[in-house]
């Protein structure tokens, strides 16, 4: 280590640690009045959040909660949400965003795995915690979350519910400082195999995440997704990477925030007419259930600022919503990445092309945010050219990263490699820094000694008119080693046979987008894909029924 | 401190220090061709701006600094300067930023108390430095800067030219990474008691505290300071808080930088035009001179944002600036506090209004920045109200204040007390947190048992259509204990008398602005008004003078 010149502070400087509380500093200095919406049912202001934290720090303390405690939440996507994104914290207790959407075993394990010790239960997800309830090992406290006047009566015993339990609680709690490495929250993660695992990060890394993410969605005109006159409304859950970590960074500057509850697409495109929403993030699969709402059809949606993730976006989607005036971008990350990697970006040139041309630059994975670097590397962690052709596994360093898995050391090694989190990610680099994502590595169809992207092969058949969806798996060949077989969804109405798309796929061919040898020759015309509970095409299931 | 939980990182996790190398990874990389400008005399890109880093990282390398040396530069505003913001500290040196208006005594001072190692040093700054060399104990190394065609034969034996070095050396540097509480940079304050004090800032401070200036810059449509599409122009010098660390935030961004080497006005409003400046920093001084330029008078500054700093911005100048059409906002800090604390915040609301109503709010010293907690105290350490009305000492907390000064331990223990570093400014409150800073506590002019602001009474005297300045100091008083004395300085060709003065101060006795024991029985009409190097009212003189 370099000899660089450290001093000692003077007596009695503050040495800052880098705080979730401090997050809450500025917003609610900055627009006191600013609205922070729950749907259809209610709002308050910045100042009521404040002291809606505060007293929930206290409830939660009444209720037992100490520093170093789990306090897991399974809701809808609310402002109650939010207050827990906060609270739980800023209390040194550890936030467990549990995923709904898993099975009840699923759940469960979660929740022994993190050893919970407190749940924040809806109504709605009570049916599940109690049918596991022998299961449950660390559990001793429920609160119930309810959008009724009271709570659904319930078999678990719980201390109170969460509306009732803050009107009785003080109205100011004196938060502590703490070490900044102190975990802030964990969550698991949904992979195909194995159990969940689950992701942590700290109050450091929370603070630096929303602090980059801040600049980064603020700085660039030609994509002004977070700015004072910005209303926000997350459309990917917020139990999956604290909907990406923007209340957050909304919160820190005190923008108008509107929280949808469920994600019903009439409710969702209501909701945008209503509060003229201006920036939201959201996966292709309920984007595309918004845009086939009739509602969207009368929206003005010109003002709609997109950052789409969790599957890539494809040209079909981008240009599909840029007919409705939707703005969408790609943003990349993943859970253990906080999530914030990348994201699109525009130049002022961009913005003079044609749509179509646009819409190219938009589809890719984009430029790493400030912060973050990205590399990518050969199997022996080599980097590889930056040229656009050349592949490699995404490798990356941030503030922000996971730093193992919660109690799975291994697997945590695995992940880090060499002082660089593996992304599990197959992507090129352009000379200009744009990182293209190509496909995930155990989902590369490796074809006669070549390397084909399932990912591009989709986003090519998804560009026929009569297809909605499309899922590009390998599968065993003797010959090729593998080959790739397609799973078709068709728009409603529309017909197409396999030559069809394979006709379709010829003028890639032809324009030297793709070989000869990438289009399938076994194609399946399906009800629909199956995903995995975060919305991605689930190609593990996927291969294990071709088996 | 509570026990919260904190987990070990997995083998081979890399725990990412906060380093000033890494703002220089996203400009670069979403703006490779983006322009740094350097007066009418030289332009090249941020992938310039990179490579020249490395190479003045190798060149001064070469030239034996070490990790831990201190670096000291002594140039106007150039991009070689802002390769010096990140090259120094990027190898693990300590940037010294001279300030180069102090007295060759004073910079001698500063250069033996901060040991400096190397300088670099200006042609037009080496008659200084010839002037002391005896005195100066710790420099082995000096380098010269030039902006001709070669450097200035030199008396001290120099190193080299930087162009010519850089030419020379190799454009690759393979920055280490290290503790990230190492000192990156260090300047001296330039009180007007005693000698001047050091500062110093860690890559932890500057890192978060461009972050935050990021975003803070960046997110408010009704301050649309620093945007991609932004032009900027340090128009405070680069060794006075590293330019308030703008560079720093404009190059994570990949903003276009225009450097203007020395500070003449026409020169100044010459490279406002050509280069359609957007963004700039500014004392009142120097934004006055400005303003009584002929070539601004065809100038078009409706797109010209001005944060105004050193000393407060009046309602005059405010005003006077907005019919010239630019856009004035206060921001506040000093050297200890790196120095963003707070900035003026309009709401649309408040952009709405009447100008003279907008300029009422410009002129407050505004709302804290993110992550900055802003508090007033009595002199017991409580906090008074927020009321408006109530004074009290300014104190601070934020990630990036000076954790003492160097090498005077008890100074710096002055600095911080309770775990707050004291500003030495008086100011109120507020209920919608705008801070007002009323005086240096200092200055404050005790008179009858009660406290009054010289700085109000200087605002209000410099509202008089005649009056060009104005300063006001307390002078000894037997039975009132102080008076305010005043000095005022007239408008070329304008006249006024004492009791023209008294009677334009009347006015605001009948509004309730101040009370009649406010209006100054003493003033002295004079030429200049006595300032410091960093161009502010030099009061400790002007009460000595009066004695």
């Amino acid at each position: 280590m370099a000899q660089t010149r450290i001093l000692p502070p003077a007596d009695n400087a503050y040495q800052y640690p880098l705080l979730i509380k401090q997050l809450l500093l500025s917003g609610p200095r900055y627009s006191p009045d600013q609205e922070i919406v729950y749907a259809n049912r209610s709002k308050y202001t910045y100042t009521d959040l404040v002291e809606r934290i505060h007293r929930l720090a206290n409830a939660l303390t009444d209720a037992g909660v100490k520093p170093g405690d789990t306090v897991a939440v399974m809701d809808w996507d609310t402002p109650r949400y939010l207050e827990c994104f906060f609270a739980v914290p800023m209390i040194g207790a550890v936030l467990h965003t549990i995923n709904v959407r898993l099975s009840p075993d699923q759940i469960v394990y979660t929740m022994n795995h993190a050893e919970d010790d407190v749940v924040l239960v809806h109504d709605d997800f009570l049916p599940i915690l109690e049918s596991v309830k022998g299961e449950i090992k660390t559990v001793k406290t429920y609160i119930q979350l309810t959008d009724e006047a009271s709570a659904k009566p319930a078999q678990l015993a719980t201390a109170g519910e969460y509306e009732a339990m803050l009107a009785s609680a003080k109205t100011e709690f004196d938060f502590p400082d703490f070490d900044e490495n102190s975990i802030a929250t964990t969550f698991y993660t949904t992979g195909t195999t194995g159990n969940p695992k689950g992701v942590y990060f700290s109050h450091r890394q929370l603070v630096l995440h929303t602090m980059a993410m801040t600049g980064s969605l603020s700085v660039h005109d030609e994509m002004p997704l977070l700015r004072s006159s910005s209303v926000y409304m997350p459309v990917t859950p917020m139990f999956h990477v604290h909907a990406w970590g923007v209340p957050y960074a909304a919160t820190m500057m005190g923008i108008k925030q509107v929280y949808p509850g469920r994600y019903e697409p009439e409710l969702l495109v209501d909701l945008l007419k209503e509060h003229k929403v201006t920036f939201s993030h959201c996966v292709p699969t309920i984007m595309q259930m918004m845009m086939g709402t009739e509602s969207i059809k009368t929206a003005d949606l010109s003002n709609w600022h997109v950052l789409i993730g969790g599957s890539a976006l494809t040209k079909g989607l981008c240009d599909a919503g840029a007919k409705l005036g939707i703005h969408m971008y790609t943003a990349y990350g993943m859970s253990e990445t906080c999530p914030l990697l990348s994201a699109t970006h525009l130049t002022p040139e961009d913005m003079e092309l044609p749509l179509e041309q646009q819409t190219a630059k938009r589809v890719k994975t984009g430029i790493a945010a400030p912060m973050v670097e990205l590399e990518i590397v050969d199997p022996d962690g080599k980097p590889v050219p930056h040229d656009g052709e050349a592949k490699g596994e995404v490798v990356a360093r941030a503030p922000w990263l996971t730093q193992s898995y919660f109690k799975e050391k291994e697997k945590g090694e695995e992940l880090w490699q060499g002082g660089w989190l593996h992304t599990g990610d197959v992507a090129s680099m352009e000379p200009d820094h744009t990182l293209v994502i190509k496909d995930r590595i155990k989902d590369v169809i490796k074809t006669g000694g070549e390397w084909l992207s399932s990912l591009d092969l989709e986003n090519l058949i998804s560009q026929h008119p009569a297809v909605a969806g499309a899922a590009v798996v390998g599968v065993p060949d003797e010959k090729w080693g593998e080959r790739p077989h397609a799973l078709v969804t068709l728009k409603p109405g529309e017909e197409a046979s396999l030559e069809d798309i394979q006709n379709h796929l010829k003028q890639f061919v032809d324009s030297g987008e793709i070989n000869k040898w990438a289009i399938p020759e076994q194609m399946d015309f399906v009800e629909d894909i199956p995903k995995t509970s975060v919305g991605k095409i689930n190609k593990k299931l996927i291969r294990d029924q071709l088996k």
